[in-house]
């Protein structure tokens, strides 16, 4: 029998905790041998709901003592935040024990060095349920996807956001309406900006583009966007172009031997797998030089989905030691070719969508053209619905492919025109093929 | 090093020799350890174009060369067929080698017989690549999943039907025109029968669901229908439903222990992530009782793709051979639970959509609805759509949930009708939660 130490015990400790008991004999079938729950700590464990575990359990609100019990074997960190979890994952794999975490930032920010520490004593360190709740989706570009070449990766990483983006687009409600809606549900936090502003996707990202290009990623460094400038006018006008929108983590491996990552909303084709994940689901693409591309879907949060994924991790890491095996290597995907470097989402040529939202009067497409002329920067298409009122009039502008750079530069521009009521708002149109077949028609 | 002989060099065998070679760098990287093909097998190596295999690797037509070289660690039979393969995987587990297949046939009907073998001498037996073609499904569902309980399992297993079936959704266009679309596309045989007739997703599913939920399952006793008396106007009727037509493949487990299998075209709602599988392409839905839904989405055949599960399992099994670890333990799944059984789709109420095509004359309704009410079944609409010839109307009857026992009977009754122009088709309408509902409303 494994026995395991879990150190956190709200949802996520709980749902780990409740699917190793409930499903006692279908892991044991599955693994080959049992895994039990035989301590757990919490700083306030003594007023929580604990009378459903075993009374074989050792409960206590000092996680050291889970880390030197000899009846641990191995210590799932399920606390989260990055001060004390750190210093438990040190702790643990300091005494030789094997950790799994569900701790994205902690991975994110301190993953290399925790790996190391890992290695150096012989140890696993898994964290599937770090990125994408309950989708087995780092397993699956760690092991399915093992002989290919991954050359574009794209995620919906978190729920919260999905679920605002696909509720705007169905009801015509505008964000802040929406927002309430998902904090009624539970889907959103009081406080939504670590959501919103994109920040917890691209800690996922940074995680998921570290296994699949095993470039050195430094999460800070990748350019990020949040969604709260979007309205619902939006989807209409992404309608007319065939697409919809998504906050999306994406990863590109460019031929040069780097990746660009960068996390914003984007416009996605509509007839695009990405694009029919609804509601707050995660999705993770990804485009493998042979073998095309596969997508993983599912619940990204949640205690009971989150354990079950902490749990694929128990028994990976449980079977290692059974067998002998000394902990993958390495962990958290693979070296990086000495060229390898993250690119930060400056250098991707991609179409846009440019909307804004003016108070009208005569020759305001004129000077918009212009300074997009200046930049060297070719419109598409203009366009603009009936029935807004003149004073705040909604529209697009859709460029040609064109670099972040220009556009930006652009905007920046624009924004001393006194007709314009708000920022203008400007999304890549993405259209996901490109990457890959540039790689792919020049070497297959 | 660990040395791979591959037996069989059609699409497959190539696809993952080229793999192996072209990938050989982040293969070292993300295995932590060299894997090379050493030896070649097919009976028509001198005439195959091989030329960028690498001088070292044997070529020979004689695979039992392959089996007996000291040069060759893995063996990856990837013939295909029953009868050969059977006696390759057969020579290579008494050899004391692994066996890495692509082969849904023979894991299909013989697996438990070499999963017994692989056993009893201590090695590893894998055939991630014999479902779903390029997507990691198996593997998610035997680890990535190990710690839930699997309580419905539905697949688009057939790439064939189901590039036909969303093309003649899109265009309107009848079967036999879209059938020879695929068959110039390479989507579809020359003889499409096994695809059609849903024999080919039946292999995939009896494996599917040995891995999901632990049952022994005998392949050809599984419920089984196929695509070819669907008609486009199928895809007009069903949309009024809020619906569209897939063949899936599905598995639900019953709370008496069995899991209910068939493999047959249904009505499933427009807004599931299922009904936006698009063109030739697999996806695996899994409801688990605490995870909820995931879906494992890509390409489901192809050289390439399939090449890539073939290395992936290629590299488990030699990350088990270097690390000293038994094989995995049992490689079919789990052991059923002694009270598990399979059932064969035919216990388990569902809505019903019947569409008849008629010889129009007054009392048609009537005289169905009296067949349907002396076999219990209540209509829950009758649809009809204006402008169709009287002497050739197909029209639309919904029933509310019945057993598939006393819709058949009553369809059998019916075909006595002189107005009916071919045998009514009757698909059923899956909701997809209530299985899972009810478990967990029981249980959580």
């Amino acid at each position: 029998m494994i026995k395991v130490g879990i150190i956190g015990f709200g949802t996520v400790g709980q749902g780990a905790a409740r699917a190793l008991i409930e499903h006692r004999e279908e892991i044991m079938a599955r693994a080959g041998f049992e895994i039990a729950v035989s301590a757990v700590s919490s700083r306030r464990i003594h007023e929580s709901d604990s009378a459903w575990l075993p009374s074989s359990v050792v409960r206590t609100a000092d996680w050291r003592e889970v880390i030197s019990s000899p009846h641990v074997d191995i210590v799932a960190e399920l606390v989260g935040g990055t001060s004390v979890a750190y210093d438990i994952v040190r702790a643990a794999l300091t005494a030789g024990k094997p950790v799994v975490t569900a701790n994205k930032n902690l991975i994110a920010e301190n993953g290399a060095e925790l790996e190391s520490l890992a290695r150096e004593h012989g140890v696993g360190l898994e964290f599937e349920a770090a990125v994408a709740g309950g989708i087995p989706v780092l397993a699956a570009i760690r092991e399915g996807l093992a002989g290919d070449r991954i050359l574009a990766l794209d995620g919906i990483l978190n729920g919260t956001c999905n679920f605002i983006l696909t509720t705007m687009e169905k009801s015509g409600r505008d964000m802040a309406d929406v927002l309430r809606e998902a904090q009624a549900l539970g889907y959103a936090e009081a406080d939504p900006s670590a959501d919103l502003d994109g920040y917890d996707a691209r800690y996922k990202l940074a995680i998921l583009a570290r296994m699949a290009f095993g470039v050195p990623v430094q999460f800070d460094a990748i350019s990020c966007r949040g969604i709260t400038a979007i309205r619902a006018i939006d989807f209409r006008y992404a309608r007319q172009l065939g697409c919809t929108i998504r906050l999306i983590g994406a990863a590109r491996w460019q031929s040069n031997g780097s990746v660009d990552l960068s996390v914003r909303p984007l416009l996605i084709p509509c007839e695009h797998i990405l694009a029919k994940v609804d509601g707050p689901y995660n999705a993770v693409w990804v485009e493998g030089r042979r073998g095309g591309d596969t997508l993983y879907y599912g619940r990204g949060a949640g205690g009971a989905p989150t354990g079950i994924s902490v749990v694929a991790d128990l028994i990976r890491v449980a079977r290692d030691m059974r067998s002998g095996a000394v902990s993958r290597v390495p962990p958290l995907g693979f070296h990086a070719p000495a060229q390898s470097r993250p690119a930060n989402g400056s250098s991707r040529m991609a179409r846009r969508y440019l909307r804004f939202v003016v108070s009208d009067q005569p020759g305001i497409i004129a000077e918009l053209a212009a300074v997009l002329a200046r930049h060297s920067l070719n419109i598409d298409a203009v366009i603009q619905e009936r029935g807004f009122e003149r004073h705040s009039l909604p529209f697009v502008i859709t460029l040609e492919p064109s670099s972040d750079q220009a556009v930006q530069a652009a905007i920046e521009e624009m924004k001393a025109f006194g007709f314009l009521r708000e920022h203008p708002l400007e999304l890549p149109i993405e259209e996901f093929t490109t990457a890959a077949k540039q790689v792919l028609g020049a070497r297959c």
